[in-house]
């Protein structure tokens, strides 16, 4: 029998608390998959609330951790953060034909679904991954408290964030984005990653919009955040018009009645500078859910 | 004639303020150097008193950027930064024999000081590059004040910090170090380095004994700064107990009549997650003398 038992790889205390980093032989992907865990000093006491965030293309489950600076208010504030690696990994993911050959598909580029189409499919399941494995994992292996889960990530992250937390109600408390990919059906990114995970869109339409964003929220009858969705937006992002649409997603919320304070930045691009820069606002935003 | 004004390799937003990364034709060392360049909101209205950041073996002028998380405070304090390389690179580097053989000496561990013995002595040249070229550079090309700089370093860069701000006194207003190599003397990694960039130990014990943090604190008269000195130490730190010696600069600070103040972090290690976690002490303390 495999053990599902995380195996920690590394720890470092950090403001009080402790960033670790593990591996797990995950069920759903069928592979050893990475993530990270802070724990603030609150979680000695007994389970905190928790972030989970998702980063973007090339980034693993370490970038969030060393480039991001949310240790300190999630120190502050009690809250856990969860980081998953971006796809499947290792020598069994790099022998899928196409794994490797893309900066933007394949290795560091799951784009937070399950893939339908072959060979995709087999290994490809980040939704099912975090959803319904590593969630439950961490709520049992750490302080975490898994009934509140807030969710926020970054450009193809934050198209995770929002989609995962719009494709499953009540299952995160509350949302936030940086520079999300806001409708993958309409951009070049999300193009390429669809009609490679989940088939052309010309055969199954409805599959692409199920995860797109604007969409998802287009088809909301009630609000499904009415503490409202924060999203930071620089304006000298070089893949704001082209990648991230994210006048999509306004308007869809606007649609929905669903309170979204979109902040756009002037001369702020699309890294961890702009992240780090307006961290604070993102995790004080979840706090006021998570803990209420 | 060579252009000796800096180039500007890539500019980012953060807190309000620019992190920015350049490379100049450095007179001093002989080939291209790099740096980066935190200026805070305050800058726009004038020149700010400036931190001067010496990173440790095999960092670069990035990773205190990317990692430590100190533009926030640096942003709310109207303090910038400057963080060099920590040793020449590039082609003309990498053909001295020996330049990369190891992670501890030559390239990515220049020591901060210049050596003395071939093939060494031509490049290897940290001490006159940073103290008599990149600090008036950037009081010229930056809104830095060059009359307001505090130093600060890690690990090799602790030893830099101590070492340059005794041996060039007046020159830096403030001084901290996060588990710096407090006598390098008497460690393998200073054994190691000294010997490679100034010679055997038995030709000239005085040459080495000028880098030497300790021996340099034990030589003063008088205390060299007043106000105090800050250093943090995890006592989880791998290289604690061969490497680093605090013990040996606290009993100089002590023979001195220097005010330090030594803390000493039980669980904590020698890396980022450390670092970042007592960073904004530092500033605060830098702060402190540099708007006094």
């Amino acid at each position: 029998m495999t053990d599902h038992t995380p195996k920690t790889l590394s720890e470092h205390p950090c403001f009080g608390g402790v960033q670790s980093f593990h591996e797990h032989a995950s069920q759903e992907i069928g592979l050893p998959m990475r993530f990270s865990v802070y724990l603030p000093p609150q979680a000695a006491n007994g389970p905190v609330p928790a972030l989970l965030y998702l980063a973007g293309l090339t980034c693993n489950e370490e970038t969030f951790a060393i480039k991001a600076g949310a240790q300190r208010m999630a120190a502050s504030l009690g809250l856990a953060l969860i980081a998953p690696d971006t796809s499947p990994r290792g020598p069994a993911a790099e022998c899928v034909p196409g794994a490797k050959d893309d900066w933007d598909f394949g290795i560091g580029a799951g784009f937070y679904l399950d893939a339908t189409r072959e060979p995709w499919a087999t290994h490809w399941r980040m939704e099912s991954w975090i959803v319904h494995e590593l969630l439950p994992l961490v709520a049992q292996h750490f302080a975490i408290d898994g009934q509140r889960i807030g969710i926020f990530g970054h450009s193809m992250g934050g198209h995770g964030a929002l989609t995962l937390a719009l494709r499953h109600p009540g299952r995160f408390k509350s949302l936030s984005a940086f520079a999300p990919i806001c409708a993958p059906t309409q951009c070049p990114w999300g193009e390429k990653a669809f009609s490679g995970y989940l088939g052309a869109p010309g055969v199954d339409r409805a599959q692409w919009l199920a995860h797109d964003a604007s969409a998802l929220m287009q088809s909301q009858t009630v609000a499904p955040f009415p503490q409202g969705i924060l999203i930071d937006q620089g304006l000298a992002d070089k893949f704001l018009a082209e990648q991230l649409h994210p006048e999509a997603f306004e308007s869809a919320c606007f649609a929905a009645g669903q309170p979204l304070t979109l902040r756009r930045h002037a001369g702020y691009d699309h890294g961890y500078y702009f992240i780090q820069s307006f961290m604070a606002d993102h995790i004080a935003h979840h706090a006021q859910s998570l803990h209420a």
